[in-house]
């Protein structure tokens, strides 16, 4: 996985406007990408997330629920909370998550409280994704909210730094 | 509604074991409720959970979402977190979770992500229930964890809480 500065260097602002958001949701991503690597560094499942408004990085976090103790301590949770104390509303409106991982069902029910307009998620999770793969919590009408959702962004990079991480996990386990 | 303390003495607990598990149910609640008694004193919407394990009360608490500022502060979250603080653990087993209002979606992942292994509600939530009524994520075997679920404890009184308080709400708002 590459996610040195130096990629940020092929961004291309002359594309066109969909392109530009693609490759504007690859530069967050890359920051949350980050994120994931510090909860690695710290023996915690490899997960990042960043909260973007207007332009702005308003909260960064990364999963620490073995530092934290705490069942809840999901990077995507934190960063929300990072997120409503920055902007004194617990209303996160023009808010764009950037998050490694698909979200659970957990966080995709702290993305539709928070009424966080847009989700841009890496890899998906097929055992407890709540977005795409269970469930499609972020799009259900009979909810008071819904969000944008775009996945697959650096989605190779973000599975293979967990892929990575749980199968040194078991190769420890094994020894 | 009814929570006086008066009100513990009915408890028979020469019933039979199941009555005696309705009947202790029925007193947890209602502890629960005192917590929900409190939310709607601080004009936050009325509701309470506390967190049992081995007959000993580990976490109470209710919803401050207006207070902190924070869409993740329902009660069943702020309760979870400091049932883990106190236990030094992010698993809750052995624990049973008391809360006034069916488990939203968020609330109902982070029960499944702490193995909390027994649920009991009070009213079910219609409009955003993910235990019985829009979802039962608590009890989808593609996941990693189910939980047994009792509702409707003391749903009545619970409800009416909760009615009371939009009432008075929407009664401010006509004004």
């Amino acid at each position: 996985m590459r996610i040195s500065d130096g990629e940020f260097d092929d961004l291309d602002f002359d594309a066109g406007i969909d392109d530009s958001i693609d490759q504007l949701d690859q530069f967050w991503m890359k920051r949350a990408l980050l994120q994931a690597v510090a909860a690695q560094q710290l023996d915690e499942v490899p997960v990042g997330a960043i909260i973007v408004r207007d332009g702005r990085v308003i909260a960064e976090a990364h999963n620490g629920r073995e530092q934290l103790r705490d069942p809840t301590a999901h990077a995507e949770m934190i960063a929300i909370t990072q997120a409503a104390a920055s902007l004194g509303d617990w209303r996160l409106e023009r808010c764009t998550l950037y998050v490694t991982l698909e979200p659970c069902p957990m966080c995709a029910g702290a993305i539709l409280l928070s009424r966080i307009p847009r989700v841009v998620f890496g890899a998906s999770d097929p055992k407890a994704g709540a977005v795409v793969s269970l469930y499609r919590l972020l799009n259900d009408s009979r909810l008071n909210h819904c969000a944008d959702v775009v996945g697959g962004v650096l989605g190779r990079d973000c599975g293979e730094l967990l892929t990575r991480f749980f199968a040194a996990k078991r190769a420890l386990g094994k020894k």
